[in-house]
């Protein structure tokens, strides 16, 4: 009864559905705390008391326009407000109409690829990455094209994105900091993919862009810079999600930045936030647009997440297990010691540890660990991953 | 530099804002009080007071989960509190599995279309109706069928369905309270487009959904009642939303409920789920999930639209004006008394009365007039709808 075109992601779903119920069986037979569950990408520190804040006073003061209609790319004061802010961070010099609010970067992404992508053009995607986004392309029937990054630090491979490039090539999609590696791309790879882009366009005489999924933007580690890549290259779009940088992964708010540099940057303005509407977001939720216009300098306690991943990493290195020191994000990438890492997952689970299979990623030979979860999991885990690697030895 | 399949939206595009602008430029040089604008179907009816205080109690709980994900589907509690409420009103048995939240009524179309329809299948939809329909059906490459409704009340005219029905359809849309001619569906009507949808299943040997768009359920006069479509009819999907019964409409909350009865109905709840994710609505917004669950009763002062409605209706016809009085939403449907509606519009703006063309509803030879505007609005308009109507006399 179901659409042809969903028929593979039911079956596809099944096997993550698989994992998630033995873990849920794992929890129920020994207790949730004695499960090291490291499956999930879900923020877990508390919202800053500044949205909190945001949300009271604007219940309180109740104004006419508060659960309204607006433009469907949002209300002009808050794309303003997020405008500026981006201006102050990254030194750019955008204003509200080169802002889409939108129901997060999951909506953000799919309003971008419906504005751009036509039905067989090509998105290439450097692997591992977050496999969804095979679907957000087949959404619009274009085709996803994978390529190599260098395993020593899961930076993008220069010389094979230029060879991925040709006559169908649309979009570059850039994640960055990394899902599921943890990787920041660093200021000379977003110079050099922008250099090969720039030269790739002429000789094609086509506009190639850069769509750059950013919900991990502020996840960024040891004071590390994420550079802004509209800086670097113009044919940008950036989306970005408040759901890590505020904890409200429940509440779809982010926004879209096309830039005045983009060519045509008007009509794709316009047509983006047509695209918002007709594919039946219509417009980000307006409360949420509003709180996180008055909090935007706020961020969740992003040490939190540190200190997991400084003594997750630091046990993991210590059991000689292979993985490089992640930069943002809040997931481990870590180097299965046998060719198949569901092995390597299954054995995990004999010490109650959950990991996600590279092959999830498109990175098969590895896993990913979240480590998004409270720093007493994090603690009690480290007997259960110096047995697994004792297995190994 | 944009899609393809964007270029036609943006070109009909421009023609609807060049009317609102037209809207503004009078309201800049007469003053929006001297303004009578009848062309936006928003809600402007406060919201009342039971969903303010169900939000200023949840943010006062803070509860762990309030912005926090949950399933796609939504958060259990509130889709059982959804089900049950449905269950009491309209003598249904459904349960939390059987509701989806969706990023309002919206979201639900192109989710549920998502999930049904395959490219070059076809969806039947009666005219007049809200035009962006045509382009949710795109979204999946989809081809809309219309169907002709009896010009004496705006009823499905159900010999005409019959006929349009083919080896290609999958889907009849039914938008009852209409946008824009303020029917209600009869019982009868309702029961015709079963029997004729079951014999036609049959005789085909296909599956033909109804997708019942009902964001204007709550909005019906007279204590006329609304039928409940699942009733009727095995396979349908119904798609509501909070928009208008809570005045919330920038809060982008509704559902579908997607019945037992419905063919592989476990397939397609599961399905719609995953639709749901991969189209970047990921789940409805948390916070009004959790909002409509509190204030679920609670309904916005309809009595204002019904007094706009009878003041209007009966102004219209004293005018001598042809229409229908119209039993739900917030339209009236007014025939031209000249064949062609623009220039109708035309002479009424000079009375300062903003109208929509009924070509826009693929209904030329009416307008639409959208009464969700001030009571002093409707009441200060009649000596131009006097004035407007004596010119063609």
């Amino acid at each position: 009864m179901i659409s042809e075109k969903l028929k593979p992601l039911m079956a596809n779903n099944s096997a993550i559905r698989t994992m998630f119920e033995e873990g849920d069986r794992m929890r129920a037979e020994l207790g949730a705390e004695n499960v090291y569950d490291f499956s999930l990408g879900n923020p877990n520190v508390p919202v800053p008391s500044e949205a909190k804040q945001a949300l009271r006073d604007l219940i309180e003061e109740d104004s006419p326009d508060l659960h309204g209609y607006m433009s469907n790319a949002g209300f002009p004061d808050v794309r303003e407000t997020v405008a500026r802010h981006i201006n102050k961070e990254h030194g750019t010099s955008f204003s509200a109409k080169n802002i889409l609010m939108t129901v997060g970067a999951a909506g953000g992404m799919n309003v971008a690829l419906k504005t751009i992508l036509n039905a067989g053009e090509e998105v290439i995607i450097f692997a591992p990455y977050f496999l969804e986004y095979n679907w957000y392309v087949d959404n619009f029937d274009g085709k996803v094209v994978q390529a190599a990054t260098d395993r020593k630090n899961f930076q993008p491979d220069l010389a094979d994105l230029e060879k991925k490039i040709g006559e169908k090539t649309r979009v570059v999609l850039i994640n960055s900091p990394n899902n599921p590696t943890g990787a920041v791309y660093s200021e000379e790879t977003i110079r050099g993919i922008s250099e090969i882009l720039d030269r790739k366009q002429k000789e094609l005489g086509r506009t190639i862009f850069i769509l750059a999924d950013e919900p991990y933007r502020e996840l960024a580690y040891d004071g590390i810079k994420v550079p802004y890549i509209t800086r670097y290259y113009d044919n940008t779009i950036v989306s970005y999600s408040f759901s890590k940088s505020l904890s409200v992964p429940g509440e779809r708010i982010g926004y879209l930045v096309i830039p005045d540099e983009l060519e045509d940057s008007e009509l794709v303005i316009d047509a983006a936030g047509n695209a918002n509407r007709i594919m039946g977001f219509v417009n980000a939720p307006s409360l949420q647009q509003k709180m996180i216009a008055r909090c935007i300098d706020a961020k969740a306690d992003i040490g939190y997440y540190d200190r997991n991943r400084q003594t997750l990493y630091k046990c993991l290195k210590e059991c000689g297990f292979e993985c490089i020191r992640p930069e943002g994000a809040f997931y481990l990438f870590v180097k299965s010691p046998v060719a198949d890492e569901n092995g390597f997952c299954k054995a995990a689970k004999k010490y109650n540890i959950i990991m996600v299979p590279g092959s999830a990623f498109a990175g098969p030979g590895y896993v990913r660990l979240a480590y998004c979860v409270s720093y007493e999991t994090i603690l009690a885990s480290e007997k259960g991953f110096r047995k697994l690697a004792a297995e190994y030895r």
